[in-house]
């Protein structure tokens, strides 16, 4: 005999440490999922508190309020079976990271998470003690067991032992954040656990921004043979819904006398109210990339209270990319651009700028730098004197620009996006204060080379290219000395993105990456000399959007004072 | 029968990565040992590669260059046991924080830690794996065991563990970063492990800054009756030599058939040269903690490659002390003044910074900045047309400085000491490039009313008040507009520390702190509402000296995105 189960994957947007709102969001989602008669909904992992909390964790009266949030959503739980993520606490003081299973006003049960991520980003094991116990629950003939995040990673794990116990269908509660390629990463994990265990699979991820990182949903519902019955956007809100139909399974059968599992309360037999119809759209993987990059900046300016933003526009690809993903993310009218030309701008650079603002429809506020600069070099005159110029000179221009910037930010309130890439952070091409000065970088995981691609991409979206075509084919340049190009300072951008990702990314030694490469083992060497040594530049700098495997911030964790070589002999 | 053994603690100060550079030290000390015919000499925890070597850990090459530095080391060993510190790896590729058991050029036995600690500025789950195993050695006639720095923390653990296997000497190596009061508690942890085991303890703890570390030292040989026979200095490198008179133990007798050991080389009976003697100075808690800021800041410096530096002198308290500590870190020569007057900066304040880069015997150079503001509030006129001044006017002033100060930075290669405390970098009461632009923090740590604590200090040390006595009784004030004080925007500071101690080191709730301060409610939340609004400034702010128990950077991570707020209601 079949059992049929409807569920709904609440795949939603929390924000941490915003109790009040998460809780208004939660009954909104549960509302809507109780209106279709569904008899379980899932909300992500931590959703009452939102993911990562981090050392909000260590503050008693911040686990306090998240406990109160569970109690006052609890008794909204009428004819549905809720599960959703929170932060339990034991009478020693221990926390776990918790799903609470919720029906008809009661707290039926609880699970700890298993498995405690303590890599890249994640600190869990800072906050968590791992869980020791597996609860089953008996819905309508169905068993069922949960699990959260990194337990649905593990072969032979929690997922295995719950359906070795009975369990028909795992339910897992997410917060996993994206990065390019984690997509296919996940699904892969989640038909090995659907061929592991053959069981009904249900997922529920988080979307949004969270300081650098961003969570993409891609919430779904897979049955026993791998099949999709249903899935959820990507970098959305969606309510995922689906029908199971549950096969009796012999394991049941043997396991139910034990009686090791909770019983919920029956469901509601009557006719159920039929599905909306989906389409599922799929994106490719620049449009991915591009969503992410503006969902984690509408976040992070909207989450910080923030209305406005306003950029520094060179004429380069950068700034003019950084442009682009603000108006997508929050809409024209709220983006300033400020041109802000030197002796040493070229008249292509600033007339680029300003068909840029115009294709964009946003204000364009011009500043030359030139009087302030003039101003600084014979105040530093007599100290400086009979000394050639050099990099001071240049960095002086980009931080009057950063200050500009900043002074814009404090009258008016508008927030500071930066402009640098992945490959310009990594080796310290740019200016701490000058252009690093800002509240967040949006494209400080992207490196050069994908900079291009997203800007093509995002040209080819319109009828009219948004970013000129001048700007796109111009050579790379500061423009902060005469006839200066990014490639006197660097090897081209294809070269150094490949060495970078293989150093940065992948943590290889000089002499696999020549290897690997076969590129020129100076050329290497100089890279890897000015990666190491600008960790001090990227440890002031402001956070951006986590896009690759491996981003500098929490992800990557090199000490400043570190005298670590590979082109010396160690001995 | 009593037996006699000679042990030498090699208090170091490695540097991260720097293998090369710590094998010789390594070596060296080993010598000094040798030559006083010591049978054990001990290293501390890591000392191979340095603590904490952070993700240097997840680069393979990395990892086998400290192995192969080991490897080089076994061979200086005749005559001598040694203990050293170093990262062991297994054929999975698991890592293990690790000690070397070494004697005669043979690797005789290694010891994985137990506990690793992974709360406060400690992350070692994201590297280590736990050690499982528990060697004991016998070396003329001794038993003992080997623990790692966290082990011996742990009351009922491996500790005590070898004591019942029958240690009658426990050696710990370890890396124990500094706070305030942190060596009362290591003498209480010492004390309460020895009650348990009443065994000798051999406590060797490295010297030195890393990044915002810095470790104090205090090594220690403890008898079975809780007697110290020999103690290390503090923040000073030290070969710590004692001898043990070890007495025949009840347990050991049972145990020594088990040979549940690792029989060690004879020891040379020989007579032995006699033990410098030597004098013990315990530092007062004013002592202690300045000792802390001068070697932090000597060992970013030096360890980073910089040989002088540069400190904007504003006559007030902060950049005073700043520069004292510069100076008694890196010489009087090598520390540069600048002041930069505006027109809102008094007579008085100019007098004193002349006065004190005098009493100092810096080089002061003066930079105005009036011209330069001048030449900003132009090019910003059209813009801020019929707005009021604010404190975007401030701001600029604060970022001109910084400018100045990373000018001198670029054109001479001095690095930049920032002069913010604790108090103003908790509250926000700073400037983002402006008075935050610089390389490292030095006081960044120390509350305003320990900075004045400090200053009255250092100026006791002399005859003559090296800071001007009328900079220790000024009101204090950022003097970035007419008639300005700290106390229009804060409470007063002892109030105010009180206050941040209680919510920034303590995690303690608003009513907590209210109940306990009996301070007025409202005056609390605006200071949590502060600290709340600014850890976007703190994240890009520069590294400093660690010396409270709880500092801004790996010790407190709170995400930037955070809507939590005590003072609404919740739910």
């Amino acid at each position: 005999m079949e059992k049929k189960l409807r569920i709904a994957l609440a795949q939603i947007n929390p924000t941490v440490g915003d109790l009040k709102g998460n809780r208004k969001k939660i009954k909104y989602f549960l509302k809507q999922a109780q209106q279709y008669k569904v008899d379980v909904v899932i909300f992500p992992e931590l959703a009452i508190c939102g993911y990562p909390p981090e050392d909000l964790l260590l503050k008693g009266h911040f686990v306090r309020d998240n406990l109160e949030t569970l109690n006052s959503l609890i008794e909204e739980t009428s004819g549905i079976v809720m599960i959703v993520g929170f932060v339990d606490s034991d009478e020693k003081g221990n926390l776990y990271n918790s799903a609470a299973i919720v029906q008809n006003g009661q707290l039926k049960g609880i699970y700890h998470k298993f498995e405690l991520p303590n890599y890249g980003v994640f600190d869990e094991k800072r906050y968590f003690q791992p869980g020791e116990r597996v609860p089953l629950f008996k819905l309508g003939g169905t068993i069922f067991g949960v699990t959260i995040c990194e337990d649905i990673w593990k072969r032979d794990g929690v997922v295995k032992l719950e359906a070795d116990r009975g369990a028909q269908l795992i339910i897992n509660i997410s917060a996993s954040p994206y990065h390019a390629g984690k997509r296919e990463l996940r699904k892969q994990i989640l038909t090995e656990r659907v061929r592991e265990t053959k069981t009904h699979i249900c997922y529920t991820n988080q979307i949004g921004g969270q300081d650098e990182l961003v969570f993409d949903g891609g919430s779904a519902i897979i049955d026993p043979d791998g099949e999709i019955i249903a899935k959820g956007m990507e970098f959305e809100e969606d309510l995922v819904m689906g029908d199971l139909r549950i096969r009796e399974s012999l394991k049941e059968d043997t396991k139910t006398n034990d009686k090791n599992y909770i019983a919920l309360d029956e469901v509601e037999t009557a006719e159920k109210p039929p599905l909306p119809k989906r389409k599922y759209i799929t994106l490719t993987r620049l449009e991915e990339i591009y969503s992410a990059l503006v969902l984690g900046t509408r976040d992070y300016i909207i989450k910080n209270g923030f209305k406005k933003v306003v950029i520094g526009l060179s004429g380069g690809i950068d700034s003019s990319l950084t442009a682009v993903i603000a108006c997508d993310a929050i809409g024209k009218e709220n983006v300033i651009g400020v041109s802000m030309p030197s002796q040493y701008s070229s008249q292509q650079t600033q007339s680029d700028t300003k068909a840029l603002a115009n294709n964009l429809g946003i204000r364009l506020i011009v500043v030359p730098i030139a009087s302030i600069f003039k101003a600084y070099l014979m105040s530093l005159e007599k100290e400086f004197k009979g000394l050639k110029r050099d990099v001071t000179e240049e960095n002086l221009q980009a931080r009057i620009r950063g200050n500009i910037l900043m002074a814009f930010s404090n009258k008016f309130g508008w927030l500071v996006l930066t402009t640098g890439n992945k490959s310009e952070t990594s080796v310290g091409y740019c200016t701490l204060y000058g252009d690093m000065a800002g509240g967040f970088a949006v494209i400080k995981d992207v490196p050069k080379m994908l900079v291009y691609e997203l800007a093509c991409y995002r040209n080819k979206k319109e009828s009219k290219n948004v970013i000129p075509e001048s700007i796109l084919n111009r050579e790379p340049s500061a423009e902060l000395k005469p006839d200066q190009k990014d490639s006197d300072s660097l090897p081209p951008y294809p070269v150094l993105d490949e060495i970078l990702k293989r150093y940065v990314e992948e943590d290889r030694s000089l002499e696999e990456i020549v290897l690997s490469t076969k590129f020129d083992s100076e050329v290497v060497k100089d890279v890897i000399r000015k990666v190491d040594r600008n960790e001090y530049k990227r440890r002031q700098s402001p956070p951006g959007v986590k896009i690759t495997p491996k981003a500098f911030g929490k992800d990557r964790r090199l000490p400043i004072v570190n005298r670590y070589r590979e082109d010396q002999e160690q001995v």
